[in-house]
């Protein structure tokens, strides 16, 4: 098990991510507030507070939408104080504390619309908003001292640990988040009722608590995880954001209290996920009919994938590499993160993609704002955080799991590591302050087919590069052979027999229809084509594209994935018809 | 259709070459020069001299060796001059020049054994060494300056210019090599008689004049090649130095007179071999029963794969390159040169694989000398000329074929090469003097799959980055990324259904048992092993071993196949079985 440098003492001074962190700073914050101000979401909590006699506007979960943005507010503020920010923070936080009604119970769809409905259905998300609001006050305790939003927070799991519970009443919550959000609590506090709560929580699904019996909606039970007791799933299914938050919960009851039956099913559902139901962007959840699964390999192009669920892949795969310090998990982290995940939001940092497909007739766009909005505040609280993703401790020995531009100071550890990654595979990373066991772990990535360490003796573990007697002083150099790969998908994947994917280390390229002369949909790359990595300083911010000669001609430009409809509206597509020359004896 | 520049202009200072070159110059030749002594090779000779009254000794196409090993040593004295190797060429010099007959026949063996049977049996090398010995000649010439073994072989052409072409005496060589060398004269000399007889002679084939009717030995008219003319050829077939030879022969008079049906041929002749009969190693000639060819796609680890017949391939390929100006056949110069011909000589220099297989069980060795020793001299001859593969020069533009350390004076051509290649993919590129039209063309090895080229624009042609603009001063960086490679055989390859070769750049890697703890026929690799490229200074002159790991256990560590056999006799594998895994939905 291995804890991860919190986010909060790593200096992100990266080409790749400097330029997203101070955007997500100066646009998509703001850009949150706004539109939380302008859709009513912020005005949802005057009116609770009874500061405000308009109606209550928008859907059942928007508060959510605040709490989110408040988190990511938190990060921000940690890492880049602004009193300007802080200030309009604690205006909503006031907002939020004034509407919490005296039992504790937050929400204010239910407190202005429906107030003798609460706790009465399952799936309209009050604990998941009040899960949300909890990790909010948290990070804004941490990033503030100012205690007011978790206090709310407090007030709200006290309230809930009240309700529910052994002997208590029976409930499984329609939108899992607030099991993650008791754990949280409980680290934050120390108290193990919110834990408690967590773990009850998580064993009342499959019991036939959630769906009454002869409830039509008898669909919903897959929709959220509720067929069977967790210990006994196998596959995925159901809205991916619900299964992965879950699953994320479940990692964190294995570190904190061990569990060997959930230990066992979340390896299957690790399984499920990873090879059978995952797209090559690091996308789930396939279909918007339920914003997620719908049958192993049916992985068409024309993907949901949502934003959230691609975050909530880091989530839950972050906690299982620091779990199992097993580096295949933070290969899934890097693949969601610099890909779907990133996709989600535009350059510009003021809009944002809800679904991201794999391919695009032109007609798929990002939007400033959604009627359901959690990508936008998704990415808010996502983006400032990514710091935390980098670096972790195990037992005295540094752990490098992703290679980001970055300096770190942190307890007895200092490093700095000097990259261009992801567009150039050396890394060299200065021990400043050597760990006191000597052991310093590097991360090979899966997709590196040709590491090269110079200079040390090493061990593989899982996936790391195991230096021992690493000094304070000492340079490590190491570097990861960064080809074109050409990827395809295995054969249950039918819609993509034939055809091939572009990637280079963890970017997964695609072809917009602006850089290339032919219809992208009519691409055709031959198996034996030349692939020039092409630096395009002033492209999309900064990038490096993949020129693709067919003979003397150039064929098709790539681009990352990541960056693709940050320009004017074309198609899009990621996997295009390779074809087979008969040239070569060996391939 | 491009030039090359001579090796005797370009100065190789290469961590991988230098060496090789070194222990050339100081064991090889010197090896062959006492084994020629010892076997009586250079004694022949003297006593066809009527200076030694000893009988022949040796097989009936020994003389060969001799003037192998003369064109080697001339090579050898152009960049590294020796007076003591001189005067030791110059002796067995003399003894040639007197065993030549007043007609200017010269074959020790027929003037020893047979003299009543000269020119009755086309199949017994009178010609080949004769192409030999002008091959020679014309290289000592150039070396010093002097005159008497050109001479030897020019008085030798024109007695075969006086029996033989349209109007005397039909022939058959029944081993390719005399066309290539009376190309090379005609070419040295302006005598366009020389070229019409080597174009006599290739035309000679196929029309029933290589085989007497009813002849029982038929098989024989594909073991040369003489089943049908030229024009109509297919498939390579045959003994697969002879082929190549020829095939060398057919590029030069393509170059120098145009054949649009020799053209046609040469290309069918090309894919046969390259898409059907190839070794990864850049080997040919399946089978030890001909030294040839056997079917298509039958391609045995239990290889023949001659070492001459490798030589054979770089002499033709580069030709093709030459002529079509086209990258793809000097990726099989590269690929033949740098591991099937390499392998032929030990790092000591002083022994030699007739036979290169792709497997061993230990019993395979290189050997100090062969009685039919073809090998050794072909090699003694091949290494010191390398460096005229490296650059070409063509219409003024300035082709760097391949990626060698060196500095290059010729004409108004001045350029250093600073690269760790085959071992890194970086190349830096100094023009000290640009080519006058500014056109620089560097190729792209098709073995690369992601080639960055820093600050220049450039087209594709053929396989070349093409720069414009270049000026004297001006450096150009060039990377190719170097993964390792798992290299599959299309599935007509049976034997290796099922099979990996690693291969890293240039280099294929095999197996040899001393590195490793598994027995090497037992090994299994999983298709997602990692692969560290790991230096190995102290390791067979220096080299990078590829470790793999499966999982957290060091499963087997490859060396460069080049290298093989230079250590305690041991099994060795270049094509070992691969485990696919089902953990990945992409690939």
């Amino acid at each position: 098990m291995s804890s991860p440098i919190p986010f909060t003492s790593v200096n992100i001074t990266d080409k790749f991510w400097s330029a997203r962190l101070k955007t997500s700073r100066d646009v998509t914050i703001n850009t949150c507030i706004q539109k939380c101000y302008e859709t009513g979401r912020i005005a949802n909590f005057a009116r609770a507070a009874e500061l405000d006699s308009t109606p209550h506007e928008g859907r059942f979960y928007n508060d959510s939408d605040v709490y989110k943005l408040l988190e990511g507010i938190a990060y921000t503020l940690h890492t880049n104080f602004d009193a300007e920010l802080e200030k309009r923070a604690d205006e909503i936080i006031d907002l939020i504390a004034a509407a919490q009604e005296e039992d504790g119970y937050i929400n204010t769809y239910f407190q202005l619309v429906r107030p003798w409905d609460k706790w009465t259905d399952m799936n309209l998300h009050e604990m998941y908003c009040g899960g949300h609001l909890i990790e909010a006050g948290i990070a804004y305790q941490q990033a503030t001292g100012k205690d007011k939003l978790l206090n709310v927070g407090i007030r709200f799991a006290n309230h809930i640990c009240s309700i529910f519970g052994p002997g208590k009443r029976h409930w499984v919550p329609g939108h899992q988040e607030i099991e993650l959000a008791l754990i949280k609590l409980y680290l934050h506090t120390g108290y193990e009722k919110y834990l408690d709560l967590a773990m009850f929580l998580l064993g009342e699904r499959g019991h036939g608590y959630g769906i009454k019996e002869g409830d039509p909606k008898k669909w919903n039970k897959e929709y959220y995880q509720d067929t069977c007791p967790i210990e006994f799933s196998d596959n995925v299914m159901g809205h991916a954001v619900r299964g992965v938050y879950m699953y994320s919960a479940i990692a964190d009851v294995i570190r904190l209290k061990g569990h060997e039956l959930y230990e066992k099913a979340l390896q299957r559902l690790w399984k499920s996920m990873v090879t059978r139901n995952y797209y090559i962007t690091g996308g789930i959840g396939q279909s918007a009919h339920n914003e997620g699964f719908t049958a192993d390999y049916d992985l068409p192009n024309l993907s949901y994938c949502e934003t959230c669920a691609a975050i909530a892949m880091v989530y839950w795969n972050a906690r299982m590499c620091w779990l199992y310090n097993d580096a295949k998990y933070m290969d899934v982290v890097e693949r969601s993160m610099y890909n779907n995940a990133l996709s989600g939001v535009s350059l510009s940092g003021d809009k944002f993609f809800y679904d991201n497909p794999l391919e695009s007739d032109g007609t798929h766009h990002r939007s400033p704002w959604f009627e359901c909005s959690c990508c936008p505040t998704q990415l808010a609280r996502f983006i400032p955080s990514i710091g935390g993703y980098i670096y972790a401790v195990d037992n005295d020995a540094l752990i490098v799991n992703l290679y980001v531009n970055s300096h770190v100071e942190y307890g007895d550890y200092g490093i700095s590591v000097k990259t261009d990654y992801p567009y150039d595979g050396k890394v060299t990373l200065m021990l400043e302050k050597a760990p006191t066991n000597g052991i310093l772990k590097l991360r090979i990535p899966g997709w590196c087919k040709g590491t090269k360490i110079k200079g040390y003796n090493f061990n593989i573990e899982k996936g790391y590069a195991v230096i021992n007697g690493v000094c304070s002083g000492m340079t490590v150099e190491i570097e990861f052979e960064m080809p074109v790969k050409s990827n395809h998908a295995i054969e249950y994947v039918t819609e993509n027999r034939g055809f091939v994917a572009l990637s280079r280390g963890p970017l997964v390229y695609c072809f917009e229809q602006k850089d290339n002369p032919i219809a992208v949909d009519k691409l055709i790359i031959p198996d034996n084509a030349i692939f020039i990595i092409n630096e395009a300083p002033a492209l999309l911010g900064g990038t490096y594209t993949i020129e693709i000669y067919n003979g003397n001609k150039k064929l098709a430009t790539a681009i990352p994935y990541c960056l693709w409809n940050n320009r004017e509206a074309c198609a899009m597509k990621v996997w295009v018809k390779e074809q087979i020359t008969a040239d070569e004896l060996y391939k």
